[in-house]
């Protein structure tokens, strides 16, 4: 399978690089080849037609950096025209996010479907967006569209659902789905610590961003579950139909209180047919979605299984390939 | 969709409520037909080559009770003849479990392959005794053999770790398996009451069976643990194999200390490629697998997503008839 790659960031270097290591086990047990034709960011592009070395890709993902910066980089040699001239099978949409106005993802994902391309993507923006317009463009072009690693990181959130709801109906969906707000309060709880200073300590380790607005003020958790309503409950919402409060104002004070009555606070979405608000919540300890750390967790209600929760890491870029690769090779099956 | 039941207890009485309830779904959604055209036990059987009325399969399922006690039964018409005679395309094993020989289950299972049928079963003896020996008669017979229900009830534990499967290498399998054993470790925690008096209670609430052996001595947990590592570690394991200590001999005491420690006692069963082994384990708060009451959780070690955890019950009729009916419509994909 021939692929395109655009956006060569953490998740688009650590896709490469999970590749790499997989292409034994996908030859021999799926009998899946894959090359990446084309790599490409907003300062240029490496193409070879007959597929990029992948000791070079790995040297180019372990190294990282603009790849104009690369050997035998095209400057100014874009997506949109890497879209349009590069023969391949699968796109995957792997640039940042900016889920106000979808782009450039959304239209790096529409061109990709336009040109008859399977699209996976990692990027919440254009789902946030164009939900329903890219699901119609995709069954129009007649082509594959995956985005599992948009929603839950490594975890299988969106096939599980899919699994579940060949048989079930899904009453509600509840979700713990910013790793970073997790942190946060997992480590208010254990320290008894402020906000602000478990927030420096998370931002010295990596965890939060140096901008943390989206994680803390519950934006992030609201964008998929958006997506999560849109795949899974079969609405039709935007981000502005959250209702939506952050963690700022939760106290070390009101942890402790909920710990000593068998409970604990997560930054919580809640989507049904009605509903879809993210706030800090009271979870019991026991409860799947009371996970610690920076562990993501999903509970669905449903009318048979009545409830099934998952949980798993929501965010690095070794976990999320995971996804990307699944979202690969289920397209591969799909159209073999 | 001709189908045969063999076994009409819970779960048999169970799915076929489901199924009336889900009539119009099945058919609307998935233009899929079920008819129900035979049903026995080990009394009798009620057949009818064009489908039993579902009007009455339901009050046969609300009554409940042996086959021959309903009318028009042919009393001493049994499964294998019912096997062999009756055209159907999916024969669902759900008698009574015996992990020690598998019986009658495996030979109901075997002589429907031969038979050319695909198979559903919650059965768990079949598999305990003859997993390899099963999944070669059905890729043989080029038939499709399914068992959800067999592990963690509702959970669809089996897909998922396919699912995650198709780009991960599991490495280890944890589960609390066991929602008997669950809820009175569960139970003890909350009111520092002794194992015997919690069972009592678990007894009296129908949570716990009159003769619990199986279940606190961990021998269910064995069991499913043992279908789990050969279906998704792809050993070759039997009950015998399984290191095994039940939970006779925690104390409200070690829960409390467990507690202070910010931990808690669940029985575990723990699978590699080298352990395969249940007993009761200190599990963190927070961690997927601390969950509470009759819930069973599952843990995944992977190489790429590194945890994935999932979480529901593991019993009741319509919670099983949740895997039973996903199995069915699975089935009716592959096929179609």
């Amino acid at each position: 399978m021939r692929l395109v790659l655009i956006g060569f960031g953490n998740l688009g270097r650590g896709l490469t690089l999970t590749l790499v290591e997989k292409l034994g086990f996908l030859k021999e047990k799926l009998a899946l080849v894959p090359k990446i034709v084309a790599v490409v960011d907003d300062s240029g592009a490496v193409i070879e037609e007959t597929g990029i070395e992948w000791k070079r890709l790995a040297a180019m993902a372990k190294r990282g950096g603009k790849i104009s910066s690369f050997p035998k980089a095209k400057r100014g040699e874009l997506a949109l025209s890497v879209i349009e001239d590069v023969d391949c099978d699968v796109v995957f949409e792997l640039t940042p996010t900016n889920i106000n106005t979808g782009e450039p993802g959304l239209t790096h994902i529409k061109k990709s479907m336009i040109a008859g391309r399977h699209v996976i993507t990692s990027n919440k923006g254009p789902l946030v967006v164009a939900f329903r317009e890219l699901q119609q463009l995709a069954k129009k072009q007649g082509i594959e569209f995956r985005y599992s690693a948009s929603v839950g990181g490594a975890i299988p959130v969106i096939e599980l659902a899919r699994k579940l709801l060949a048989g079930n109906e899904a009453k509600e969906i509840q979700g713990v789905l910013n790793g970073t707000t997790n942190y946060i309060l997992s480590r208010m709880g254990e320290e008894g610590a402020s906000f602000d200073q478990i927030l420096r300590e998370a931002q010295e380790l990596g965890i939060a961003e140096k901008d943390p607005t989206l994680d803390i003020e519950g934006v992030d958790t609201a964008a998929k579950l958006v997506i999560l309503s849109n795949a899974v409950l079969g609405r039709n919402v935007k981000l502005t139909d959250v209702k939506r409060q952050g963690i700022r104002r939760v106290t070390p004070e009101a942890i402790k209180l909920a710990k000593e009555a068998g409970q604990t606070i997560k930054l919580v979405g809640v989507a049904n047919q009605k509903i879809i608000e993210v706030s800090p919540k009271l979870v019991p300890l026991g409860h799947p979605l009371a996970v610690g750390g920076t562990l993501n967790a999903v509970n669905f209600k449903l009318d048979l299984a009545k409830e099934i929760s998952i949980t798993g890491f929501g965010a690095g870029p070794r976990e999320t390939s995971s996804s990307l690769l699944g979202d690969l090779i289920d397209i591969y099956r799909t159209i073999a």
